[in-house]
Protein backbone atom coordinates (compact mmCIF):
# COMPACT_ATOMS: atom_id res chain seq x y z
CA UNK A 1 0.00 0.00 0.00
CA UNK A 2 2.83 2.64 0.94
CA UNK A 3 4.70 1.97 -2.01
CA UNK A 4 1.53 2.17 -4.03
CA UNK A 5 0.67 5.67 -2.39
CA UNK A 6 4.31 6.80 -2.41
CA UNK A 7 4.59 5.80 -6.29
CA UNK A 8 1.29 7.98 -7.18
CA UNK A 9 2.29 10.79 -5.03
CA UNK A 10 5.42 10.80 -6.91
CA UNK A 11 3.42 10.87 -10.22
CA UNK A 12 1.11 13.48 -8.64
CA UNK A 13 4.26 15.61 -8.00
CA UNK A 14 5.42 15.44 -11.42
CA UNK A 15 1.51 16.97 -13.04
CA UNK A 16 3.23 20.33 -13.20
CA UNK A 17 -0.18 21.11 -15.03
CA UNK A 18 -2.10 20.97 -11.86
CA UNK A 19 -2.24 24.05 -9.66
CA UNK A 20 -1.15 23.08 -6.18
CA UNK A 21 0.91 19.51 -6.82
CA UNK A 22 -0.13 17.19 -4.30
CA UNK A 23 2.23 16.57 -2.26
CA UNK A 24 0.95 14.53 0.98
CA UNK A 25 2.97 12.91 3.63
CA UNK A 26 1.04 9.66 4.01
CA UNK A 27 -2.41 8.76 3.27
CA UNK A 28 -4.27 10.15 5.95
CA UNK A 29 -2.75 13.18 4.57
CA UNK A 30 -4.43 13.39 1.62
CA UNK A 31 -8.11 12.11 2.94
CA UNK A 32 -7.78 14.49 5.28
CA UNK A 33 -7.02 17.47 2.49
CA UNK A 34 -10.16 16.31 0.22
CA UNK A 35 -12.57 16.45 3.16
CA UNK A 36 -11.25 19.95 4.71
CA UNK A 37 -11.57 21.15 1.44
CA UNK A 38 -15.36 19.77 0.75
CA UNK A 39 -16.23 20.60 3.79
CA UNK A 40 -15.20 24.55 3.59
CA UNK A 41 -16.83 24.54 0.10
CA UNK A 42 -19.92 23.38 1.51
CA UNK A 43 -19.81 25.98 4.02
CA UNK A 44 -19.59 28.38 1.49
CA UNK A 45 -21.67 26.91 -1.10
CA UNK A 46 -24.69 27.05 1.64
CA UNK A 47 -24.53 30.51 2.21
CA UNK A 48 -24.83 31.50 -1.48
CA UNK A 49 -27.73 28.25 -0.97
CA UNK A 50 -29.18 30.47 2.20
CA UNK A 51 -29.53 33.42 -0.09
CA UNK A 52 -31.01 32.09 -3.13
CA UNK A 53 -33.61 29.49 -0.85
CA UNK A 54 -34.66 33.24 0.67
CA UNK A 55 -33.64 32.28 4.22
CA UNK A 56 -30.93 35.31 4.61
CA UNK A 57 -31.70 38.91 2.94
CA UNK A 58 -29.74 38.66 -0.75
CA UNK A 59 -26.35 40.43 -0.60
CA UNK A 60 -24.62 40.48 -3.85
CA UNK A 61 -21.16 41.24 -2.52
CA UNK A 62 -21.38 38.25 0.42
CA UNK A 63 -23.03 36.26 -2.47
CA UNK A 64 -19.75 37.40 -5.21
CA UNK A 65 -17.43 36.57 -1.84
CA UNK A 66 -18.69 32.87 -1.32
CA UNK A 67 -19.11 32.08 -4.79
CA UNK A 68 -15.44 33.03 -5.50
CA UNK A 69 -14.14 30.80 -2.73
CA UNK A 70 -16.29 27.30 -3.63
CA UNK A 71 -14.83 28.28 -7.00
CA UNK A 72 -11.53 28.10 -5.24
CA UNK A 73 -12.17 25.39 -3.52
CA UNK A 74 -13.44 23.25 -6.44
CA UNK A 75 -9.94 23.10 -7.94
CA UNK A 76 -8.37 21.70 -5.29
CA UNK A 77 -9.56 18.24 -4.13
CA UNK A 78 -9.26 16.02 -6.57
CA UNK A 79 -5.52 15.72 -6.90
CA UNK A 80 -5.99 14.50 -2.89
CA UNK A 81 -7.85 11.52 -4.43
CA UNK A 82 -5.02 9.49 -4.74
CA UNK A 83 -4.45 5.70 -5.31
CA UNK A 84 -4.10 3.84 -1.68
CA UNK A 85 -6.29 6.28 -0.18
CA UNK A 86 -9.44 4.38 -0.96
CA UNK A 87 -8.90 2.20 2.42
CA UNK A 88 -8.29 5.01 5.21
CA UNK A 89 -11.22 4.42 7.58
CA UNK A 90 -12.73 7.40 7.27
CA UNK A 91 -12.68 8.05 3.82
CA UNK A 92 -16.40 8.23 2.01
CA UNK A 93 -15.00 7.93 -0.92
CA UNK A 94 -16.60 4.72 -2.79
CA UNK A 95 -13.67 2.48 -4.44
CA UNK A 96 -15.87 3.59 -7.75
CA UNK A 97 -13.70 6.97 -7.79
CA UNK A 98 -10.69 4.77 -9.03
CA UNK A 99 -12.17 1.83 -10.57
CA UNK A 100 -14.22 4.38 -13.01
CA UNK A 101 -11.71 6.99 -12.92
CA UNK A 102 -12.32 8.43 -16.02
CA UNK A 103 -15.83 8.86 -14.98
CA UNK A 104 -14.85 10.14 -11.81
CA UNK A 105 -12.53 13.12 -13.53
CA UNK A 106 -15.54 13.90 -15.67
CA UNK A 107 -17.76 14.70 -12.61
CA UNK A 108 -15.14 16.49 -11.12
CA UNK A 109 -14.27 18.52 -14.39
CA UNK A 110 -18.13 19.20 -14.47
CA UNK A 111 -18.90 20.62 -11.08
CA UNK A 112 -15.30 22.64 -11.65
CA UNK A 113 -17.04 23.94 -14.67
CA UNK A 114 -20.23 24.30 -12.72
CA UNK A 115 -19.24 26.13 -9.75
CA UNK A 116 -17.09 28.79 -12.25
CA UNK A 117 -20.36 29.98 -14.05
CA UNK A 118 -21.62 30.38 -10.48
CA UNK A 119 -18.68 32.26 -9.70
CA UNK A 120 -19.51 34.59 -12.90
CA UNK A 121 -23.11 35.03 -12.61
CA UNK A 122 -22.58 35.90 -8.75
CA UNK A 123 -20.52 38.67 -10.02
CA UNK A 124 -23.25 40.05 -11.89
CA UNK A 125 -25.18 40.65 -9.06
CA UNK A 126 -28.27 39.33 -10.36
CA UNK A 127 -30.36 36.91 -8.10
CA UNK A 128 -32.02 34.93 -10.80
CA UNK A 129 -29.02 34.16 -12.88
CA UNK A 130 -27.36 33.18 -9.40
CA UNK A 131 -30.15 30.68 -8.57
CA UNK A 132 -30.27 29.15 -12.06
CA UNK A 133 -26.21 28.81 -11.44
CA UNK A 134 -26.81 27.44 -7.93
CA UNK A 135 -28.82 24.88 -9.29
CA UNK A 136 -26.98 23.76 -11.72
CA UNK A 137 -23.81 23.70 -9.48
CA UNK A 138 -25.84 21.35 -6.72
CA UNK A 139 -26.97 19.20 -9.21
CA UNK A 140 -23.60 18.56 -10.29
CA UNK A 141 -22.42 18.00 -6.68
CA UNK A 142 -25.01 15.28 -6.10
CA UNK A 143 -24.01 13.63 -9.39
CA UNK A 144 -21.07 13.10 -7.94
CA UNK A 145 -22.20 12.09 -4.89
CA UNK A 146 -24.65 9.89 -5.84
CA UNK A 147 -22.10 7.20 -7.78
CA UNK A 148 -18.76 8.08 -5.62
CA UNK A 149 -19.48 8.90 -2.17
CA UNK A 150 -21.42 6.57 0.57
CA UNK A 151 -24.36 7.60 1.96
CA UNK B 1 -23.88 30.17 26.06
CA UNK B 2 -26.10 29.69 23.05
CA UNK B 3 -27.53 33.33 22.98
CA UNK B 4 -24.03 34.54 23.16
CA UNK B 5 -23.25 32.46 20.04
CA UNK B 6 -26.61 33.73 18.14
CA UNK B 7 -25.76 37.31 19.35
CA UNK B 8 -21.92 36.89 17.82
CA UNK B 9 -22.90 35.31 14.71
CA UNK B 10 -25.55 38.01 14.06
CA UNK B 11 -23.28 40.28 15.00
CA UNK B 12 -20.83 38.92 12.10
CA UNK B 13 -23.26 38.72 9.39
CA UNK B 14 -23.85 41.90 9.64
CA UNK B 15 -20.04 43.23 9.08
CA UNK B 16 -20.29 43.38 5.40
CA UNK B 17 -15.95 44.55 5.63
CA UNK B 18 -15.41 40.77 6.00
CA UNK B 19 -14.85 39.14 3.31
CA UNK B 20 -17.07 36.00 3.02
CA UNK B 21 -18.93 37.09 6.41
CA UNK B 22 -18.89 34.30 9.24
CA UNK B 23 -22.24 32.53 9.25
CA UNK B 24 -22.16 28.98 11.03
CA UNK B 25 -25.16 27.59 12.06
CA UNK B 26 -23.63 25.91 15.69
CA UNK B 27 -20.60 27.35 17.77
CA UNK B 28 -19.19 23.24 16.75
CA UNK B 29 -18.83 24.83 12.96
CA UNK B 30 -16.56 27.91 13.90
CA UNK B 31 -14.33 25.51 15.42
CA UNK B 32 -14.20 23.05 12.46
CA UNK B 33 -14.34 25.79 9.64
CA UNK B 34 -11.00 27.66 11.57
CA UNK B 35 -9.47 24.19 12.23
CA UNK B 36 -10.13 23.03 8.36
CA UNK B 37 -8.75 26.76 6.89
CA UNK B 38 -5.15 26.47 9.47
CA UNK B 39 -4.93 22.93 8.37
CA UNK B 40 -5.04 23.44 4.74
CA UNK B 41 -2.95 26.62 5.15
CA UNK B 42 -0.47 24.74 7.13
CA UNK B 43 -0.29 22.14 4.34
CA UNK B 44 0.60 24.38 1.66
CA UNK B 45 2.68 26.65 3.55
CA UNK B 46 4.76 23.47 4.49
CA UNK B 47 4.94 22.88 0.31
CA UNK B 48 7.03 25.97 0.03
CA UNK B 49 8.90 25.14 3.12
CA UNK B 50 10.13 22.04 1.87
CA UNK B 51 11.39 23.96 -1.76
CA UNK B 52 13.12 26.50 0.94
CA UNK B 53 14.82 24.07 3.24
CA UNK B 54 16.09 21.83 0.20
CA UNK B 55 13.92 18.82 0.89
CA UNK B 56 12.21 19.35 -2.88
CA UNK B 57 13.57 20.56 -5.51
CA UNK B 58 12.50 24.86 -6.20
CA UNK B 59 9.65 24.95 -8.36
CA UNK B 60 8.78 28.29 -9.17
CA UNK B 61 5.42 28.20 -10.58
CA UNK B 62 4.45 25.38 -7.72
CA UNK B 63 5.78 27.75 -4.92
CA UNK B 64 4.16 30.71 -6.55
CA UNK B 65 0.85 28.86 -6.77
CA UNK B 66 1.07 27.36 -3.27
CA UNK B 67 1.95 30.91 -1.78
CA UNK B 68 -1.00 32.18 -3.54
CA UNK B 69 -3.35 29.70 -1.39
CA UNK B 70 -1.59 30.32 1.78
CA UNK B 71 -2.64 33.97 1.07
CA UNK B 72 -6.52 33.05 0.29
CA UNK B 73 -6.10 30.73 3.40
CA UNK B 74 -5.01 33.77 5.76
CA UNK B 75 -7.74 35.90 5.38
CA UNK B 76 -9.98 32.83 6.28
CA UNK B 77 -10.30 32.11 9.61
CA UNK B 78 -10.24 34.70 11.90
CA UNK B 79 -13.87 35.37 11.62
CA UNK B 80 -14.73 32.15 12.52
CA UNK B 81 -12.63 32.74 16.32
CA UNK B 82 -16.48 33.89 17.52
CA UNK B 83 -17.21 34.38 21.27
CA UNK B 84 -19.15 31.30 22.48
CA UNK B 85 -16.39 28.94 21.11
CA UNK B 86 -13.29 29.30 23.54
CA UNK B 87 -15.17 26.02 25.29
CA UNK B 88 -15.80 23.84 22.52
CA UNK B 89 -13.89 20.85 23.36
CA UNK B 90 -11.41 20.51 20.57
CA UNK B 91 -10.01 23.63 20.15
CA UNK B 92 -6.84 24.71 21.00
CA UNK B 93 -7.19 28.28 20.96
CA UNK B 94 -6.32 29.67 24.32
CA UNK B 95 -9.00 31.92 26.26
CA UNK B 96 -6.61 35.02 25.64
CA UNK B 97 -7.77 35.03 21.99
CA UNK B 98 -11.22 36.55 23.54
CA UNK B 99 -9.62 37.86 26.56
CA UNK B 100 -7.02 39.73 24.81
CA UNK B 101 -8.58 40.13 21.22
CA UNK B 102 -6.90 43.35 20.18
CA UNK B 103 -3.57 41.89 20.59
CA UNK B 104 -4.89 38.74 19.23
CA UNK B 105 -6.42 40.52 16.15
CA UNK B 106 -2.79 42.39 15.81
CA UNK B 107 -1.07 38.96 15.24
CA UNK B 108 -3.54 37.52 12.85
CA UNK B 109 -3.30 40.80 10.76
CA UNK B 110 0.45 40.81 11.06
CA UNK B 111 0.39 37.14 9.52
CA UNK B 112 -2.30 38.05 6.21
CA UNK B 113 0.35 40.71 5.91
CA UNK B 114 3.09 38.50 5.96
CA UNK B 115 1.43 35.65 3.86
CA UNK B 116 0.46 38.23 1.43
CA UNK B 117 4.48 39.17 1.39
CA UNK B 118 5.48 35.77 1.12
CA UNK B 119 2.52 35.53 -2.18
CA UNK B 120 4.54 38.50 -3.42
CA UNK B 121 8.14 37.01 -2.99
CA UNK B 122 6.70 33.59 -4.71
CA UNK B 123 5.55 35.30 -7.90
CA UNK B 124 9.03 36.75 -8.52
CA UNK B 125 10.76 33.79 -8.63
CA UNK B 126 13.78 34.58 -6.80
CA UNK B 127 14.27 31.57 -4.26
CA UNK B 128 16.54 34.09 -2.10
CA UNK B 129 13.64 36.25 -1.56
CA UNK B 130 10.99 33.40 -1.18
CA UNK B 131 13.18 32.09 1.70
CA UNK B 132 13.20 35.87 3.31
CA UNK B 133 9.61 36.17 3.44
CA UNK B 134 8.76 32.22 4.25
CA UNK B 135 10.60 33.32 7.30
CA UNK B 136 9.16 36.28 8.26
CA UNK B 137 5.68 34.48 7.68
CA UNK B 138 6.74 31.34 9.56
CA UNK B 139 8.03 33.79 12.59
CA UNK B 140 4.47 35.55 12.86
CA UNK B 141 2.83 31.57 12.97
CA UNK B 142 4.83 30.98 15.51
CA UNK B 143 3.95 34.41 17.74
CA UNK B 144 0.83 34.22 17.27
CA UNK B 145 0.70 30.48 18.13
CA UNK B 146 3.44 31.01 20.69
CA UNK B 147 0.26 33.29 22.56
CA UNK B 148 -2.94 32.36 21.58
CA UNK B 149 -2.67 28.40 20.80
CA UNK B 150 -2.38 25.39 22.98
CA UNK B 151 0.44 23.30 23.04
Amino acid sequence: MKRVFAAAATCAALCAALPAAAQFAKPEDAVRYRQNVMWLMSNHFGRVGAMVQGKVPFDAKAAADNADLVAMFSRLPYVAYVPGTESIANTKALPEVWSQRDKFDAAASNFQDKAAKLDVAAKSGNLDQIKTAFGDAAQSCKACHDNFRAK
